[in-house]
């Protein structure tokens, strides 16, 4: 059976030693979902225009949230994103919003950690703008859906 | 049809003015898990006692996660917390692992954000030491179960 | 003369003592400008429906800025805000965008540094946006227009 | 009419993709003042022995803001900066502070925003600082004055 | 023997929970030192007039420093202080310098950790400054001097 | 006499100038300890199965904490680090607890601060969670123990 690769032969909580790995060009995308009420979700779209941008709130946050992922995730190794994309668009049959993020770096690691943040970001975003409204939405379908770059190479989800 | 409090008259984003609310005592749970393979849940059980401690890591993740939520929330009120505890336990159902935070604060407003925060922080923290293993892990289930304290008064869940 | 308060008997520069301050309800209202050519803001204000909101962007810059105070201004003390709302507005006649923040807490000192930090990254915010297209935009005019609460009183700037 | 980098073809805020661009030496030069009553001038000047230096600490406030850039201009992609310094200058005939800052990088993008937020927060700084003895203070003159390095080229400001 | 109040009855790490205590007067002093060879101490205080205030920039981090403890601290509470004090004196019987920081807030818990965080961040900034000169130098003696304020009392070290 | 990097000609401060540097593989190694009764070593070292595991949440801290370098010492220069582990072993002896931090980066400095920030951070942590059974433990013994990479080459601390 593998070993966790986040944990020393001792069982110790370590950063993963990338020391001696190739900076190259990585790419990550992640995606995710937010459930609500249908009245809801008419809310935050027809509000777009006069009541309120959330969707635009999110994405910033998303993008933001990005860069502050090796200070939320312990083990995580900091590294300059080169480019960073988040999107949230409204889904009617969920009924809600899907978010994805794109982002990029040349680095000696990958950026998985830096888009599963964004979205996770966007969405808890979108939870507080919206709680007033309704309490009971629920986020979820937060997973990678490709990797590419980096001695692992390439990762995609099943659809 | 209610407004998003989020936003002024004119649409545009602001803190919300708690100001005039009474600084009273403030209590939220949330809740979430991440999916798995069961080979790979066995792994981080098994795991615990010489090879690395998962979830301890994920659970100190969420309570430092708790502090920086106004940091990554855009409109969200600062406010010190005064209790935090984030817990995991694995479920071979899911399979995988389920947290719970229950956050409480003395103050002008709430911290369902704070909870899902930490909820939120520590399933991806879980996701990070466990990656290299299997990429495929999904994050959901992230709501509120339980809010109390406060002018809306108390909100709890559905099971 | 008087003496400057954030620096002891002997010069040291300290975290002036407000402990034994009442904690009151404080208010501060900052303002600044950034002026640009008349077509650079022509393409901020036709721009705001397809082709970026840079006010909206702005907007949460400065709200979360506020949030950043205390962590940029070494002798500022930390305090936990309960509104803030920040608002730029195009003026023909700079040419360029004006903005304004206001904040307010219950707290033992008060918000001004809250406020012209809102002002000062949010204009901070439209150069990076609009820098490609001109990079010779000015910031200015930032300072204090009004602060209400604590002992030292209501300050109003002249017009 | 030129676009608007920081926004996608469909008008969503994102970062720039720079990961194509070549890592190469930057370096830009921002200015600023802030004005003051020539009394108040002459506190911080005659001040600097024995009663505190408000220009030492204004500087470091403004190395230090440097580092948070990429924390407050929401779009700004992080870069580690490999020198910053920062100059604060009497100026009688303001009267008041002139502030410098100068920053390079090795980087796939450059760092304007770096030189002005330095120079915005050290001047924030010194209004904090001053702020008990005058109230009326106000920061202006705000811009970029050189910068070299990139596919853009140099820029220099106009006197 | 007395348990471990940063663990709960199954072991698990928590924020202890202060809710319920009362909002008091609380202050902690804190002193620490760093040792090095009489000749760099030379340095450091010949040169505070024209080579550079190495103490006065130590005490600017300490200051700052006390600002993140709740960020660097993972199970503290995170609360507003309301003074900080840091003061850095040489001592050629170290020889070296001696730093002693003095932190008050009003809340529901203590300020120990901040007093220490202070004086440990401004002799980490003294090694920084000096350490091209002598790698060599030395941090010990950092403890809590006094602590007043609070349920458990006042606590004062033997000298 | 040598002069102090840290401040420029006029003495002013400054983060010095790297720009030139090669970046090249880099390596730092520092220790430290806290000192207790014997008894509250003991606490802390049969605690681990069921009490709460001081060690590992210590050592996170610590990790995490290297991530804030820069942020807390206002001259560092930001940089990635690739690799860091920090041990904290019970010295009976002391009696307390021993703690070692090893950074690594590909940078143009060092991550000498790093590792001296890590192993502060990490013992912090330790007298957090251990005060409330004794406040008079003492953090002691902090220095550099290896460096190697870059320009000055390797530095080996005495025995």
């Amino acid at each position: 059976m593998p070993d966790l690769t986040h944990f020393d032969a001792e069982g110790h909580a370590h950063m993963v030693d990338v020391s001696d790995k190739a900076a190259t060009a990585r790419l990550a995308v992640a995606e995710g979902h937010i459930t609500m009420r249908r009245e809801t979700l008419d809310l935050i779209t027809e509000g777009r225009a006069e009541k309120g941008d959330v969707i635009g709130v999110a994405r910033l946050a998303g993008i933001m949230g990005t860069k502050k992922t090796a200070d939320l995730i312990p083990l995580c190794h900091p590294l300059p994103v080169t480019n960073v994309s988040v999107d949230l668009v409204p889904d009617t049959a969920l009924p809600g919003l899907r978010a994805t993020a794109t982002v990029k770096t040349t680095g000696q690691t990958g950026v998985e950690m830096e888009a599963l943040t964004a979205v996770s970001t966007a969405l808890l975003t979108v939870y507080d703008m919206v709680k007033a409204v309704e309490r009971g939405m629920e986020i979820g379908g937060i997973r990678l859906r490709l990797k590419a770059g980096g001695k692992s190479g390439r990762y995609e989800a099943a659809p």
